[in-house]
């Protein structure tokens, strides 16, 4: 089954403070800053055509409020309402405008306590990559020189029955997958485009937590350059420049001031619905994590929001 | 619409001297040498699972045999064969095993005069990525460090006609086009997938010619590597390093020693269905074409095979 | 002999209109404008301890006045007037604070019709890079993130003459060298450091012009950055992306708003004075020039200022 | 005063199992082996015109032997004799010949209990760099492509009477030093180059020990490159990709197999002795050690041999 899903195309996150993240996430990673309406802040990446792909919103705790995914079409969203029916799957209608600039979205209530939102329609922005004999870019890329958001890795305990409504009523494929010693998934990395993942979910006796958000870099060498800049402006990292076993990307995480984890990553591989699911083990998972450092990071494990 | 082509699959090109080109693409661009059958010899890249995706044939003259795409079912080839039917386009069927491991193939006369194969399977490689617990790679990868066939740019007559196939029956997504001032589609660039270009035509009034075959390399600094490695064992370079305006791709080109145009290339953008058609207008051509030289060379434009 | 000059310390050059010139050597290139004055304007580069390493000067028409070079002490400045002295050369004193913050220059009238000054203080930048618990710099390199102003090429007849007196007064190294058929040197490459050339001279029937001043980029990743950047703003480049055989360093050529040619280049070798000098036959020239392209480019060597 | 010092010019290190080692100098590191002599073994980087730099010798313990310093001139290391003797530290001559290729060598016995070697005479390289129209390399680079041994980094007591020699015997500058909150130095780097560090003394309750021994790489993309290979060959990584706040060097730290360090690196400032020295102070010891984690690593300051 081809996946009528185009990308994740936004993660809404809580912040503690909605100013210090603005500087975070504005001018320490570059993000283009939209609007600020309803007291959420919106913002996109110099890459991406769609109005905004981050949403912050200030709150009293942190952590997502909802991921969404942009669909090929309001068919597909329809399909997979009367799928998630016959499933019966939790959903809801989000009106059109709830956030500026997006239709009606499919609210799904994932098993692992997520919610994700489907779309078809989103307002495009009025400073997404040029069309018109293109220059490269409008404005030479600022802070971490960020591409798009790119995937999500979240934490929760029924991550078999969320990757399955991925698969069978999305079109998802698996590309890679970490078994425990009872054959038991304990991560699942998904995908519905050419990515090595556009989500992952990692197994914990939790619901609807974040692990990390990640944004796009194009290059090993945009990686070293994110890192001198955390380390100039005092970002705490927490772990990296180093590469992933798992996606072979090359990887930085840190942590926005309220203390939700972002990444900012680079290369893995191109990955075709035919391609064989890679498995790990969990006596290589360090590897897979980490494959420099070849260990389990506790703190990488046990800290998220 | 959704499109079932996965990929480029496999480009089969007419060279003067097969030894001479078996040096060209093991030792210097660093392909696997895969098998060498019925007069044919098929390699890999390291980073590719299926059997092979180029195929080199001695013959008196030069230039491209056929172009195969993967498809994502057998059921997709059906429905393929179908629409032509409705739209009197001439195919035939290519027997399994004419290539080995490959399974039966649809071959399409498109109007641009190119044969353009379309299949759902092909043997595994025992030699592609590793997928338990995978390392990186196998071995270093070696020669110009290539990742896999990525694309073709074709010359031919009736390019909109070419195009409309692909479009129509197949989902592929105009990605880029430039316009003469008449308004006329000189180049259209084609994806089935996040690339930028799968497959481009250029109009020229010829018949089945290839412009050149892309490789993908990992970054700018492989590109920069490629480069040396060329001049080091004279290599003869096109033009490059450079960038594309269109695709924004970091590019080589340069020719094997039949002639055939190859090129390794790395960056760009990443393409999704819903994202607008990037135009240009021969004015700006020149920048399309090398972003840094900003003209067009004729050598470039005027060498094909 | 040990060489007493520590580096190429400026360059004071001529341009048409002095805003046109700011524009491009701070904006685009990303020099800090250090001051005006006197007519003329003064630049450093982000990791240079020195007041300034760039000097433009307002003119009706271009090309370079003098070449600065700093020394290890005053004592090195006297001892190489004495030698002058000896060997006929033609030298005066430029008075402390001709431009600001410079202390006494021995100005020497080289062979090549080229004036070079050779001084033992400059004023510190209080904009240079930090010395207490030193961050990797103050603010992120901006521009084209040069290094440094590292080099020039000048074209003259005496080369040999001009060479000699590097050589024999100051400790100069011959890295490199172009031969022609007849065994006489038509280019020679002269260090003082471990810089694979800190000076240049190639052999023209003219008197004390220049074919370009250089700058110094981190690596292959900052030139592909400055290219995109050159192209973005439509700065005239006139070769590269590319690398030279000569120095191996890779690098792009392209003018300033009056015509003088700026180099960005990086890499290249480590010289150390125990080296073997490199020869170049003019058979080879162009892959001595240009290592991908091969070939002498006319208006590479015919174009100077 | 100037550097009569060229460079540092070989590492001798003991090692548990010669023929473990040769895999990792040789196949890993990806040195030329250049002989097995006397029950030494010889190696060189590529791009090093000398007959070897880096030399192995079995023993039942590990650590330095003794490293070598290339000098200008047999009358440099002469001068060197006669301050020595003033100054009262022993000192003696290795003859000709001890190692094969390199002249006689003037043995110092350094308050930190090490002992340097320097010498004016080594043998040319058959294997060096091209200087005929010379080619970027002969073969391609292999392994972790290592241009040249670099420097060392050593442990002892008397860092500062150790320094004083370097400095007032032969000119080499302070370039870092860490200072304890009693103002005393913990860390010393020196340069008789214009590389950030030539050697650098660690404080340390102790005589004659290693802390690592440093190598060369091209860049940042060359150590992303040597990170791979690391982990792919399964060689332990203490630590990095990461960078220095001290020289700004960009580095991975890892171990031979009988447990002496090694470094790779790229980058970092270039040095001129007229340069200010940069001061850390023990608070900000963190972040001069590792710019990216900002702390210091127990296991790095603690491991040496």
């Amino acid at each position: 089954m081809l996946s009528p899903v185009l990308r994740p195309g936004f993660i809404q996150l809580r912040v503690l403070d909605i100013d210090e993240a603005i500087v975070h996430y504005r001018d320490h990673m570059g993000l283009d800053f939209v609007s600020r309406d309803d007291g959420r802040v919106y913002f996109k990446a110099y890459d991406e055509f769609d109005r905004h792909s981050v949403v912050l919103r200030e709150a009293d705790n942190v952590g997502v409020d909802v991921m969404g995914f942009k669909m090929a079409s309001q068919e597909a969203v329809e399909e997979l309402r009367r799928n998630l029916d016959e499933r019966g799957v939790a959903h809801e209608t989000v009106e059109p405008e709830e956030q500026p600039g997006v239709g009606e979205r499919l609210r799904v209530h994932m098993p692992t306590g997520h919610l994700f939102d489907f779309y078809a329609t989103m307002a495009l922005s009025d400073n997404g990559p040029m069309t018109d004999n293109p220059e490269l870019w409008r404005d030479e890329p600022k802070g971490m020189r960020i591409i798009r958001f790119d995937h999500c890795a979240l934490l929760g305990d029924e991550i078999e029955a969320a990757a399955e409504i991925l698969i069978e009523c999305l079109g998802f494929s698996v590309t890679e997958r970490v078994v425990d010693p009872a054959g038991e998934n304990i991560a699942i990395f998904l995908s519905c485009s050419n990515k090595a993942h556009d989500v992952a979910f990692l197994k914990a006796p939790v619901k609807g937590k974040l692990h990390h958000a990640s944004f796009l870099l194009e290059s090993w060498a945009d990686i070293g350059h994110a890192a001198d800049l955390m380390a100039r402006r005092n970002i705490k990292i927490d772990i990296g420049p180093t590469r992933h076993g798992i996606t072979r990307g090359q990887t930085i995480y840190f942590f926005d001031p309220s203390g939700n984890r972002n990444e900012t990553f680079s290369g893995g591989y191109h990955f075709y619905p035919d391609n064989p699911t890679r498995v790990w083990t969990t006596d290589k998972f360090g590897k897979g994590l980490f494959y420099y450092e070849q260990e389990v990071v506790e703190s990488f494990v046990g800290v998220y929001t």
